[in-house]
């Protein structure tokens, strides 16, 4: 009996040291896991806690792929509820409204938002309650850091020369490009001094220049439309030429036209992703943003480059005296994306990794799918763009641009936005680039869900067989029959307010 | 031997057992630690860690509480480095320069800092890479939200009735003030079609109303100055009066003193740390800001209560045509900020937690220290607050104005802000408030390292014994005799620029 016992009393010692051996693996697991994943041993993490789980739990937050939800969501039962995309709706964005309008109004460059989901550790940014409480940081309200950090990027993608040139940062290009002209135009106090500016741009041109210079409606300068109207001017200093390369709407590397006029160069799409990089632009004064480059759109980030110093002060001023710079949370974010961008570039350059590729690779496979469908009739036409090698990928560059850029061929559509329009797809006509009411502008950077909205809209209108009364309703009729139809589906775009 | 070998296998029993024990006591705190602290026992942070880590690092580096080390700081190996206060240097800031310059010139609401430090968990933000990426948020690019939790904040304090008003946020109240003025001028296009606005303001007056007019310069609109001189006007519709209440410079609460003219209410200090909330103001159209009531004038976020739609309707149109908005990373922010401000009156009412009275508290502790120092001789003297009834405190408050109002008395001393500056302090002359030289502005609400150095130099300047040729020099040289000079320190401010 005591051997008996004295093997139990063993086997028990074995079983026990067997669990204590276990117990203390996952003690050191642990540790290993709390502290050393922290990257020091002696941090752990305290006051950021919450807002990391805050943060991660709207993250997890299942909205069909069809929506988002966002930390600052309206709350329902304390979660912030989805935002659903065009077209769908409910609780977490899961219901197709049947019969809806497809918006390819805006330049939204939403295409890029799966780039962040995937980069999420690099981009995720903490921001502590005390950061930069204070009106001053680096210089004239630049943070230093992001200024290096923008010329760099600009050196790695080698679009611009940007080495002798001041760096301005903006709320957008939207406040940059008044500031400019501004800058650029004499202050009239009570009689004139100075010819006021002639501000113009060719057609077709981005709405917007012509809309902002009307409404600021400043005493030293005046909206003069089309830049080709002025070619053989003989006081070409007195026009600001705005001009957008690649252009907008049709993504055509552009020049100035004026010789000898003060061009301004709207290089917001001026990235690999839209345009092939043939040379690093040189002009003195580009613009660049966030918005079209990353996707950034809400974070109202943009950026001049500026060669002459006296124009640089001006652009500061205005900066300045408008809003006093830049939030600092928009620049801090700026700064984190960017970085994220260059690390990228560095480790897979030419890659899916990489952000440029990513962009250039999803965009040119909605282009090719855009271009198809145009082609099965002779309905519609498209811009073309060629092929071109392209300093960034080293190699011949296919086409993918902004927008398409859709003539109405047709000889009764001479409303090519109202064709569009009901066909039930929200375009921008021709008439606001000043060019004709037979083109409308499509942008295809939206979301996905946006795009096949188009495409499907759009191939009922390719389809559509010709009569002599316009085009054939009744096919569209019996396309859309084929779709199941829901009650109370929103009709509208929540991106169109 | 049997019964020994049995005693002590017993023994080791025992041991392994109590060893297995604690370990799984650790094992439990590990599990506990790690899974329900994070609120949720399923949930763990993954991606959000890296930003959450960088974020606590950054705060723990030591800048001798005499500067700050930032996320986006200049790193040197690796890790930013400490931004100064003035008169501050060295790789922690731990050295004092000898003889340096006091900076009391802007209204850097820095003095709030230590709340925010103190409330770090609840204000901690972690915004992922792809939040609100889209142009477009709740409605006209404002958060829902936030537009809910300000008009909540306005109901708590009580210094604004906003149930009835529209609500437009903007990039500070600089960009509101100018977007304010053009929503009420006429848009001027070939002719005059309707009388041109003059916008004016009342002696003294913040001198950023003369120079934005001024710098943009719209067909709409002229500076035309002293409100006091068209006090009799036979046309007050044809006025934008500006009023700041509390006033700056002197703190005093104001009212339109044109009877019928547009009046713009300034509220950037009617809070109750500034002045007594004397009344929920119901004016037209009344301005807000992060940066005098919360500190963040980094954020560069204001907002505008409206009555008119019309006012609204172009306001909104303005925001949008300048900067498309507010960046989102702001609104996010503003967001966090204030639900905190609401929780810890709900929580802490007028006590040190409570937000408000923390402003209130301190700033009431400096405005004594200047006024008892000022006190000391008949050089200078302060603007009068008498102690009033506030609705917020429920209580007579004690008077904590934005600004000193100091006068100089001394007949010889013509010229204030040019006797400040000799005794090392900078300020804003009243020449800039179309006041009178007699007068300067000095700002206390900033860090208290600047505090401590506008009353070190004025302090000299008050002992200073009058003499024929003005002040004794002498006095001045003997306090600073008695500092030690440390060579290479930092003379001018960072803050300055």
């Amino acid at each position: 009996m005591d051997s008996d016992k004295s093997v139990m009393s063993r086997n028990k010692l074995w079983l026990i040291t067997f669990l204590f051996l276990t117990s203390l693996v996952v003690n050191l697991y642990f540790y290993y896991d709390n502290s050393f994943a922290l990257s020091s041993p002696f941090l752990r993490l305290t006051w950021t806690t919450k807002a990391a789980t805050e943060a991660e739990k709207v993250a997890a937050i299942y909205c069909s792929d069809h929506g988002r939800a966002y930390l600052d969501g309206i709350p329902v039962n304390g979660v912030p509820i989805c935002e659903c995309h065009n077209c769908y709706s409910g609780p977490t964005c899961s219901v197709l409204a049947s019969n809806c309008t497809a918006d390819a109004t805006t330049g939204d460059a939403m295409f890029l938002e799966k780039y962040w989901l995937h980069h999420r550790v690099n981009t995720a940014m903490l921001e502590s309650g005390w950061h930069r409480m204070s009106y001053f940081i680096g210089h004239n309200f630049m943070s230093d850091e992001l200024d290096r950090h923008i010329r760099l990027l600009h050196n790695a993608v080698g679009n611009a020369k940007v080495d002798d040139k001041f760096l301005v940062f903006g709320n957008g290009v939207t406040q940059l490009l008044n500031g400019v002209i501004i800058s650029l135009s004499p202050n009239v106090t009570a009689t004139p001094t100075a010819p006021i500016k002639k501000v113009v741009a060719y057609v077709p041109y981005y709405p917007v220049f012509k809309s902002q210079t009307s409404f600021f409606n400043f005493k030293g300068y005046e909206w003069k439309g089309n830049a080709s109207d002025y070619v053989n001017t003989t006081n070409p200093q007195d026009f600001i030429e705005l001009v957008t390369s690649p252009n907008n709407p049709d993504g055509l590397l552009r020049k100035s036209i004026i010789p000898g006029s003060l061009a301004v160069y709207d290089h917001a799409t001026y990235w690999p992703h839209y345009a092939p990089i043939k040379y690093a632009s040189d002009e003195d004064i580009m613009l660049f943003a966030l918005s079209k480059y990353t996707g950034h759109s809400g974070s109202r980030f943009g950026w001049a480059f500026v060669r002459d110093k006296s124009v640089y002060d001006k652009l500061t001023t205005y900066i300045s005296t408008n809003s006093e710079g830049v939030s600092r949370e928009s620049q801090l974010r700026t700064l984190f994306i960017i970085k994220e961008i260059l690390l990228q570039i560095k480790l897979n350059r030419g890659t899916i990794g990489d952000f440029n590729w990513y962009g250039h690779h999803t965009l040119r496979a909605r282009w090719v799918q855009l271009n198809r469908l145009v082609a099965q009739s002779t309905r519609f036409s498209l811009q073309e763009i060629s092929a071109e090698y392209c300093n960034y990928f080293q190699r011949i560059r296919n086409p993918s641009p902004t927008y398409g850029w859709l003539k109405c061929e047709w000889e009764e559509d001479t409303d090519c936005a109202a064709v569009l329009s009901n066909g039930k797809i929200l375009t921008q006509s021709g008439v606001l680039f000043e060019a004709s009411s037979r083109y409308a502008r499509l942008s295809i950077i939206k979301t996905q869900d946006d795009f096949n909205q188009l495409m499907e809209r759009l191939s009922v209108l390719v389809m559509a067989k010709r009569s002599t009364s316009g085009y054939n309703y009744d096919i569209i009729n019996q396309e859309r029959s084929k779709r199941p139809f829901i009650y109370g589906g929103d009709e509208g775009s929540y991106e169109s307010t």
